[in-house]
């Protein structure tokens, strides 16, 4: 994932109670902040997830792979980065967090989702339109 | 605590992941908010609770009472607010969360803590101006 | 709540992701052993919290109060126990968690609850009945 | 992971403060479960997560691959299993979660771990040993 462009980025920091006893950020919290990335960009191009949601248009996530690079620790700031392709019938979500300063990658994600129409396998034009808005970058 | 005076004030805003199967945010997720916004308090007088544990002086929280006045939904954004006294050996946090334009409150809650060094109560001199410079508003 | 009849009891026992960088269960954490024993006692009745929500009758939290006595810890094993009482339109459950020889309070909670019915403030007879059965004992 | 022989399974079940707005465990969830479900292993074998932190041995993750197949839903019981594996220097757990007649798999996991004895690349016997066991299954 080396050369990824990324088309979306969104500041975060660690909480407190995210971290467990070890006194790193749990590994499992990783897919909040990845996920919600993933909300806040289609937010910024007009898409509400759970507006997507109550229309009967659900976003899937069915496959999940993070490499952990470098822990994130207590009330450390981080940009968490995002790009998105579509491979077959999914839409792949490249991710990853950096230190403020871009040096440091403390883990990087790539998060294959369906979208379920009433439960069937689809597609939605909103997403379509971000894949081809991605791609022409 | 309707006349409550604030001594800090944070924008916060909901993750989708914070809600559950009613579609707002679980209940528990605002003791999260509650408590980030503490430590951000804290941090913002340069106390970062995660070293106070690392010197054997934990904060711990001994008793809390919230109040649910309007539920939290997706994409919400607001406004969390902290103010704080000592009563006793106790510091309490008088906190609420207020939507963008003030007009409604979400929730309001009363949250004693006391300091524990290396497991017995203590006070930290830290707190106390904190209290000081509190009162003096 | 020291005379306290409880009416119906879950074991339980700590996960250590529930611990934050304390090393001991995060207090928000608290509220998820709660609700899930309200829950619990719920489906020991024959009723679904997630089929209540799907037919409009949602059992929403208003208040919160919650005395920690001592500190759950890593594998932490416990009884979570529960009583219900009507108090005005209010679902009132006082709730508490002690360890496995019942000799240690870790804490207590009183949590008021309402029902909404589409948004409405009113009531459930499959609820009415469990605080008959409750009051009966 | 078709012919997987797991060493080590644990009953668990849905909670409905999991679930998220879309009625179904919210992915990051999973990773809890199988965390937990780690530990527990260790547990049965003598070997408590906290208390290798403690004397500063610490299992880190270091890759995650989860393949989400069906959706756990508000009061699932499902069977979690586990498998275990020493790739060079990392410790790989193979998990999954089934229904609880085995017939409906809801996700699968390859988890590497590897561990750092103050902060530096290293090995336990008890994992060792566990490893071993495993494979003269």
């Amino acid at each position: 994932m080396s050369m990824q462009t990324y088309i979306f980025e969104l500041p975060m920091e660690v909480r407190d109670y995210e971290c467990d006893l070890q006194g790193i950020v749990n590994n499992a919290v990783y897919q909040n902040y990845f996920e919600h990335t993933r909300h806040k960009f289609l937010l910024s191009k007009g898409i509400a997830f759970s507006e997507l949601h109550q229309r009967g248009v659900d976003a899937v996530v069915v496959k999940v792979e993070i490499s952990f690079k470098r822990s994130l620790q207590p009330s450390d700031q981080f940009i968490s980065k995002l790009s998105l392709k579509k491979e077959g019938v999914r839409y792949v979500f490249y991710q990853a967090l950096y230190s403020i300063n871009g040096q440091t990658l403390h883990a990087s994600a790539r998060i294959e989702t369906v979208i379920l129409i009433n439960g069937k396998l689809g597609f939605t034009p909103e997403l379509d339109r971000l894949v081809d808005e991605a791609s022409a970058l």
